[in-house]
């Protein structure tokens, strides 16, 4: 059904939930996985206007983003294809991964959202507005 | 992983190949697949300012929906659990529906979008937008 899947992380506590999903289905189909966090690029977020020099930042944020994407790894019991860590627009680069890599589906966690969030949309449905191949938005609700 | 799956089809020519790979995953997960479709409302669709009677009209959609829908289940070599036709908001009764049964994945065909489409989101992001359970989006693309 699925050949090569793509779980795009934020690398949150839910993290865990949304990637155990995609390990059993990974399982069941033969799939094999790819995982991916992307920073958000400071620059990206802020239009270029960013007065200050960011780079300790952005190394500060890779640093963390390694040690969380190590953890979550190792707590998944499938082989892993490989885990890779970008910067720049969240939706756009996990759109240009998933043409790169010729993934079939996009695992995405989808939380709810309140207030402002709401209005402006959610990752997932960012992900979905655009996508090349299918996307399963797991539903993340904090315990 | 997945129990009870609800696939969401709006009986366009490519339906089929969104129902095969539900038909697909059920198999693989030993999920029920129950099929549903959700006719617009005229009412609802031009704010209940309809000056003519559509009774004639409802009944005509409903039939050929019966029809579409009897040839699509013939199609799929599954157990169904059910198929429904049901009036109202596509993305409420989706919802509403989804609830109702207790599912625990919405699968929706996820059409390319152009033009004004492209700005009012698709069907696909509309359920995304505040499912009770996890929803996976299936690309359709015309040969």
């Amino acid at each position: 059904m699925y050949n090569r899947v793509l779980l795009a992380v934020d690398l949150t506590d839910e993290s865990i939930k949304v990637a155990n999903k995609a390990a059993t289905l990974c399982k069941s189909t033969g799939a094999e996985l790819t995982i991916v966090h992307v920073i958000e690029s400071l620059n990206y977020a802020y239009g270029g206007d960013v007065p200050i020099d960011i780079t300790d930042i952005q190394t500060q944020l890779q640093e963390t983003a390694k040690e969380r994407i190590a953890i979550l790894e190792a707590q998944l019991n499938i082989p892993l294809q490989e885990s890779c860590i970008t910067q720049g627009g969240i939706e756009s680069e996990i759109h240009r991964i998933a043409e790169e890599k010729k993934v079939d589906l996009i695992i995405v966690g989808s939380h709810c959202r309140h207030g402002l969030a709401l209005l402006l949309g959610s990752t997932a449905n960012g992900v979905l507005h655009g996508a090349p191949c299918d996307v399963l938005a797991v539903k993340v609700t904090k315990d």
